[in-house]
C-alpha cells in the first residue's frame, strides 16, 4: 500500500481515524526510513491532542510488534508468563517473583533490559553474580526453561524496532506523555516477546510516567485492552512509586535484599508486592483462581522452595552458587557514608527519581549507555517515609567505590527528602489491580 | 540565551505563552540548524492546536524578519509602499497598480517573486519584455526609484531565511493552515522588505489559502495588527479568487490585458480591483483621505499618465519600449485551441486553482523551479462565471507553443468548469477592506 504521510498527519490533525492498512503502511515505511522524523513527530503531536481510538491503538501496537523479530514460545503452550514493570527505583521484584512463579509451575522465559538513568535493570542485578550469562543460545535458553521453568536473558534480536525508533523521537519532541502511544510502545515489545500471559506492574508517583493513580489506571486499562485484543491473558497492578521498594538500591545491595525475602525474611512492603505480582502471574499462567494462586505463591516462598529455584537458576546461567546461598560473600563497597537526621521529626516523603539519580552518581547506574556499573555501589534506606526520626538517627547509608562522588551524591540524596513535625500517614503499596476478576 | 527546544514544545503543547527571548532564541537556533526539523514540526503542530497570542505572533514575525538581510528604504521617508498578494491566478494587478501609485507620488520599490505551481509571478510577466532587467545594483535601483518613483526587481539577498526554512517544513507536515504562522510568514518578508506602508491583497476562494471571506478577514486582521505593532501603515483588501481576474492568464497575455487597462479600456473587474488597491496604497503613502486617493488614482489612470509611467518604467529597466507602446508586437502563441459550450446554459463557477494548473501545463508556468516559461502561452477566458452561454460559444482559448500539451491541458481546464441551467448571480469582487478607516 502506498501512503502519503502528509495525508495521515492531516487526517489525525482533523481528529480522523486511520485505517489498519494506513497504520501498518506508516509503521513499515517509518521503520525503513521512508518517512522522515519531522513528519512522524508532527503526527505524534497530533495524536497527543486528538488521541487514538482503541482500534487504532490495537493496530499500532500490532504493527510495531511485527516490525522486527518476534520470539516464539508456543512450545510452552498457555504457561509462559511475563511481568513488565514500567521502570522503578530499587525494583528487585523480578529476582523474587520469577523463582516463585516458576516454583508454582508458571514458565518465566524473559528478556530483560539494562538500567539507564535513575532506574536499574534486572540484567545488571543478575550480573552481580560473576559468570552469570545474560545471553544464551536459543537451544540453551529452551533447555533451561524446560528444566527449571525459568530463564532471564538480555534483549537480543531486534524486537519492535519501530517502537525503538519512534520512542527515541517522542523523547525529544515532547510527545511521550500520551496514553495511546505509551500503551502501544510497551505492549508492542510484550507482544513481540511472545509470552501468553502478561502481568503489568504500572508504577505511579514521583519518578514514574504516571503521577496519579487515576492516570496510571487509565494507562493500565488501555494496555489490558490491547493485550486482550491480541488474545493474551493480561492483568495490571498499579503500585506506589512515591517510595522506593524495600530498603536497598544498587545491584549487589538489591540481590542481598531479594535473597532475604526468598529466605522468608526481608522487608514487608517488598514481600507483599512480590506476592501480589506472583499470584497474578500464577493465576493467569496456571489457570487457577486468585485465592488458590495466593496460597500457592505464599507456600512456594515460605517453604523455601522458591529460594531453591533461585539458586538453581543462578547456577544454571553460570553464576556463583555460593553467593546465591550466602550473599554476604559479595562484601560491601569500600566507602560508606551515613545520612543522619538533624532533628527529631517525621520523614514526610521523598522524590524517588532523585534517589535513583543519587544511586547512579555513586556508581550503581549508568548516565549513558557506555558507563560502567560498580556492583556494590548504592544506597540503603534505613528509614522510609512516615517513619519517626530522632536527631542522630541514620536515615540512609551511601555505598560507593568512588569516594569523590560522595559529596555530590549526598547533596542530591538529601534534597530528595522532606521532613515534618507532624505524624505522617503510611501510603498504600498497591493502588489498584485491573483484569484479575 | 540558551534554550532547550524540548521545553518550548512542551510549553506550547500546554497552551503556554513563549517569551520574546524564547522566540528569538528559537528562530536564531533553527535558522543556524541547531534545532532539528523534527522538533520544529512538533512545535508547529502544537501551534496549530493551541495558537499563539498576538504578542507571540508579533515577536515571531520580527524574529523571522531579522533572521537574514533587510532592505533599507529609509531614504524615502514615509512614501515607500508595497502591495502584497497572497497568490492568485491571472493576477496582473502589480503591472497596473504600481505605475498608478507612482504617478500619484507614492514610492514603489518592490521585490517580487517568480511564479510556481498554479500561480504566476510578476517578475515572469515583466520578463516578457526582452532585455528587462530583474536585478539592479543598489545604486541603479535607488536612482530609478528617485527618477520615476517605481522599480520592481526579483528577490535578491537572503530575506527572512528562517521563514523560508520553516515554510518548507510546514508544507510537508500539514502545519501550513494556521493563522498565526501564515500571518507571521507573510509579514516577516514584508517587514524585511523595508517599505513603510503595506497594502495586502488577501485572496479568498478556490485556489487560495483562505476559502471563506471570514477566514480571509481573520488572517488579514492579524496581518494588519502585526504591521501596526511594527509601526507600519497597513491595510488589507479581501478579494474574490473564485474567479480569475480579467480574462487573461499567462505572461504576455496578461501584459497585453494590463496595457489595455492602462489605456483606459480592458475588463471592468480588473480595473475596479486595481483602483481599489491603488487608492489604498496612495492613501497610506501620500497621507491623503481615501476619497482624495480615489480621485487621484482615477485621474492618473484615465488621463493616461499612469500608462506613461508604465512605459518609462519598462524602458528604465531595459525592456523594449515599442512593445510597451504596442503589445500586439508580442504576437501570439503558435497553437491555439478553443473550448466551446456544448449546450445552451449558464457558466456557474470555476475552480481557479485548476485553471492555473491548466495554464501551467500549456507552458505559462513552472511545475518545478527549473522549468522554462513560454511567454506567450496561457488561456484567454472569453466567458466568466454568471455569463449566459449559447451552444457553440467559445468559452476560452488555450495558447501554447507545445501542441502535445493541449489535450491534457484542455481536459484539466474543462474539469475546472461547472455549468447550470439556472441563471447565476454575479459574485462580488471585493469581500472586505480592513484598516482604511
Amino acid at each position: 500500500m502506498d501512503i502519503r504521510m502528509y495525508d495521515l498527519i492531516e487526517k489525525k490533525k482533523r481528529a480522523g481515524e486511520l485505517t489498519k492498512d494506513e497504520i501498518f503502511a506508516m509503521i513499515r515505511a517509518y521503520t525503513k526510513g521512508d518517512i522522515p522524523d519531522y513528519q512522524m513527530s508532527a503526527f505524534c503531536m497530533a495524536v497527543w491532542f486528538n488521541g487514538m481510538t482503541d482500534r487504532e491503538t490495537f493496530d499500532l501496537t500490532e504493527a510495531m510488534a511485527l516490525s522486527g523479530d518476534t520470539v516464539d514460545l508456543s512450545q510452552f503452550g498457555d504457561r509462559s508468563v511475563d511481568k513488565h514493570s514500567t521502570g522503578g527505583v530499587g525494583d528487585k521484584t523480578t529476582l523474587i517473583v520469577a523463582p516463585i512463579v516458576a516454583t508454582c509451575g508458571g514458565i518465566v522465559a524473559k528478556m530483560s533490559g539494562r538500567g539507564l538513568g535513575h532506574t536499574g535493570g534486572t540484567v545488571d542485578k543478575l550480573e552481580s553474580f560473576e559468570g552469570f550469562k545474560t545471553s544464551l543460545s536459543p537451544e540453551d535458553f529452551t533447555a533451561q526453561v524446560e528444566k527449571i521453568g525459568l530463564a532471564v536473558i538480555g534483549q537480543s534480536g531486534d524486537l519492535a524496532p519501530a517502537d525503538k525508533k519512534m520512542y527515541a523521537l517522542r523523547d525529544v519532541t515532547a510527545t511521550v506523555d500520551t496514553i495511546p502511544l505509551i500503551a502501544a510502545s510497551i505492549m508492542s515489545k510484550k507482544l513481540a516477546a511472545g509470552t501468553h500471559s502478561i502481568v503489568l506492574d504500572v508504577k505511579c508517583g514521583s519518578g514514574a510516567f504516571m503521577r496519579t493513580p487515576e492516570d496510571a489506571s487509565e494507562l493500565a486499562g488501555m494496555m489490558v485492552k490491547i493485550g486482550r485484543a491480541h488474545n493474551r491473558n493480561i492483568a495490571a497492578v498499579i503500585t506506589n512509586m512515591n517510595i522506593p521498594l524495600g530498603h536497598a538500591i544498587g545491584n549487589v545491595l538489591e540481590v542481598k535484599e531479594a535473597v532475604e525475602v526468598l529466605k522468608g525474611r526481608g522487608p514487608d512492603d517488598l514481600r507483599e508486592i512480590c506476592l501480589t505480582l506472583a499470584s497474578a502471574m500464577v493465576k493467569l499462567s496456571c489457570g487457577v483462581s486468585i485465592e488458590k494462586a495466593k496460597e500457592m505463591t505464599a507456600d512456594a516462598l515460605l517453604s523455601g522452595r522458591a529460594y531453591d529455584t533461585f539458586c538453581r537458576w543462578i547456577e544454571a546461567q553460570g553464576g556463583e552458587k555460593e553467593k546465591a546461598l550466602d550473599p554476604e560473600l559479595f562484601g560491601i563497597a569500600e566507602h560508606t557514608y551515613d545520612i543522619v537526621a538533624e532533628r527529631d521529626c517525621y520523614f514526610e516523603s521523598c522524590n524517588t527519581e532523585m534517589i535513583g539519580t543519587a544511586a547512579m552518581m555513586l556508581g550503581a547506574g549508568r548516565a549513558t549507555a557506555d558507563d560502567i556499573i560498580d556492583p556494590r555501589a548504592g544506597i540503603i534506606l534505613h528509614k522510609k517515609p512516615s517513619d519517626k526520626l530522632k536527631k542522630g538517627d541514620v536515615i540512609a547509608t551511601l555505598h560507593t567505590e568512588r569516594p569523590a562522588t560522595i559529596e555530590a551524591a549526598a547533596k542530591t540524596f538529601e534534597s530528595a527528602l522532606q521532613f515534618t513535625d507532624n505524624a505522617v500517614e503510611r501510603q498504600p503499596l498497591v493502588f489498584n489491580i485491573i483484569g484479575l476478576d
